[in-house]
């Protein structure tokens, strides 16, 4: 087979475990499979008219392993035509992963979707750009705070948590993201009370910050719902993306109506990824797609924390974030879970400017409180940018914040 | 921990695997954690009003393996009230495993939900009662053929293919899941060319048909397009659930105007379901899940073709369909891939008359064509079901299209 010309069509990666497998065979079978469905036995006439349906084997790469069962795989690229889909993420995934994703140890590691198709999907209407924009800072990573035990408070409790969580000088607030609609915090009374008292810690902090609140319910009444927290003065939405499907994230981000950074969560996304042989690569599921269908944040598993995801997967992820060759707004990666102001210089290190520094425990479990959690995070971003060592900083005038956090925590070195 | 009032709380059950962890403080964190975050700490005062969003430890089974590596495990039971969540499928999920998805070698292997919780959900609007009475065949397996190599063909090629597989006596047709949105074969086009050919057909059969039209397209059209292909004359839906979202088809199954019956197709289930460490079980995936969400029936990877799945698991997804202890209508279990004739008094044996004999290749691939194909599941079914064995039905008179299959793909022996 001669290398095929892969303009308007879209080429997906497999890794494909087994042992005795003919490979080359296995991949013939499935660009004819997923596409025309038979090829060989055709007259040549049709063959003629179904050629540009056809999917094409890209590449093979073999590895043989150890001799250990299970070690055999190999690295399949398969090429399907547009023209067999419509562009939407569902009928790319159908595609290439709906059937194929049951048989045998097969796993999706990567998509790369043509111009065509991506001319489809506007990408993130704010990015990395637009969220610093919005919130006038350009010159470090920003910083998220995460309401934390959010359920059976009231909305008293709410605000007075927003409020202690912004006057540490936090530029994102994020909501749990298992707060559902519910009677005494639904998502319009709450966006006004915490929306207020944004505006009350911003007299004190001089800044400005964005809450993203948790955008949930039955899928047909999100844009409705997302419309109403906006009118409530919602500045930022977060949403589980995997519980409803990329495609509602796409069509919520390219509402025009929906003029606010989206953050998408990875709920559900560890039923997906962490297998060697089965499921979807973290880059993908959380990197690339999520871009596609128009995220401005992306949350992840950090590999510091408790919910840990290997490093490398971790920096793939940012990659498909911040990839300059697409012609396409960036996200903000945000590595979460486990993180406190001792771990600033490695995330510094390991991310660059360009992301965010999310914490819940690392804020409110501050000793402290919680506007001095918020306080310490922001010492130890600027100490970060300046190459001062945190133990350094900690001990200067006006860092008692950090003090009390590295006494806590500790400093990660780098 | 006294044993806890399980009414008004939805109960998932996972299986943790690890090596050295003390399960019952696993357990116990998973049920704090994912509701009120944190308890011991908290003032007694507190404890009483947040008591009843608390999650429960309901039950912890220890395995402790061979010793060998990975071998252990534990099958851990944690109720959450329901009070903590809306009404719906992605609310669920994110409690009860969008986090702890991501924590660890933990699988999500069952999830009863409660009385109040299932109310919101009507559950499949015709069923299994109410497809058999659109169909008028209520003594035996139904037989469902699949259009083959859809793409690339013009609508009177799918017109000529659906006759063909009608012809054979087929009860339902469905879609290609890999046919979109399209200018030559669009749902509506596609619909009026077909149900013309199932009339025809029926002129013939003497039989009803019911067509599975695949519904594609954005997330919010999907109903739109649903209600224009019943104005068509659509009397049946078939939907990729998994690459939507639970929710998703949960409205469209809800929604009064679309008065017909859905299938559920499995694509993307392999990225969920095949990995003993991770992802979310089949029964609970392919089998609870979609009954809830309103299927009517379910497709899933036979036990006997290429594409397989433990047959301990398809006849727990059977189970969870036909449970009859569930105040909603039962779903058709429909195993697929891999079916000829000679399988159907396994098919018989193992799924019971309350199933569907589902085939492509099966009917296609006949030496006699499509309806000969049809006609030897026909013929097939009426010999199991009278506990004839099929080598004799297949030497009695007017049963050429049946012996043809015989020799074509044999027999499985009961």
């Amino acid at each position: 087979m001669t290398k095929p010309n892969l303009s308007g069509m879209c080429v997906a990666t497999y890794r494909v475990h087994d042992d005795k497998a003919d490979f080359a065979k296995k991949a013939l079978s499935i660009a004819v499979g997923l596409t025309v469905g038979s090829w060989t036995d055709l007259p040549e006439l049709r063959k003629a008219e179904m050629e540009k349906h056809l999917g094409r084997v890209v590449s093979i790469e073999e590895h043989q392993g150890d001799g250990a069962p299970g070690s055999r795989y190999a690295d399949i690229r398969i090429a399907y035509p547009d023209i067999n889909f419509s562009r939407d993420i569902p009928a790319l995934l159908v595609t290439v992963f709906g059937k194929l994703s049951m048989d045998g140890k097969v796993r999706l590691i990567d998509l790369d979707v043509s111009e065509g198709f991506q001319s489809a999907f506007p990408g993130p209407k704010f990015g990395i750009q637009g969220v610093r924009d919005l919130l006038g800072v350009h010159d470090r990573p920003l910083l998220m705070s995460i309401f934390k035990s959010v359920i059976g408070h009231d909305l008293k409790g709410l605000e007075e948590q927003f409020y202690q969580q912004a006057l540490g000088g936090v530029d994102l607030i994020k909501d749990d993201e298992i707060l559902f609609e519910n009677d005494e915090t639904g998502i319009n009374r709450r966006v006004a009370v915490c929306m207020e008292a944004a505006r009350r810690a911003s007299e004190q902090t001089g800044q400005k910050l964005l809450y993203a609140v948790n955008l949930t319910g039955p899928t047909s009444k999100l844009a409705d719902q997302a419309r109403l927290a906006i009118s409530e003065g919602a500045n930022a939405l977060l949403f589980n993306v995997l519980a409803y499907g990329y495609d509602v994230l796409h069509e919520l981000s390219a509402d025009p109506d929906i003029n606010v950074p989206i953050a998408a969560h990875p709920a559900m996304a560890g039923a997906l990824y962490p297998s060697p042989h089965y499921g979807i690569a973290a880059p993908l599921l959380l990197g690339k797609l999520m871009r596609l269908a128009g995220a401005d944040l992306v949350l992840f598993p950090s590999p510091y924390g408790s919910v840990v995801m290997p490093k490398e997967e971790n920096l793939a992820i940012r990659e498909m974030l911040l990839d300059e060759s697409r012609a396409m707004r960036t996200s903000f990666p945000v590595p979460s879970a486990g993180i406190h102001p001792g771990l600033v210089p490695l995330i510094l290190r390991d991310f660059g400017i360009n992301s965010v520094v999310n914490a819940g425990g690392g804020v409110h479990g501050h000793p402290g409180g919680a506007a001095a959690g918020g306080q310490a995070f922001r010492q130890a971003i600027t100490a970060a940018m300046n190459g001062v060592p945190l133990q350094t900083a900690a001990a200067e005038p006006g860092h008692e914040a950090l003090k009390a956090a590295v006494d806590a925590w500790g400093v990660r070195e780098v």
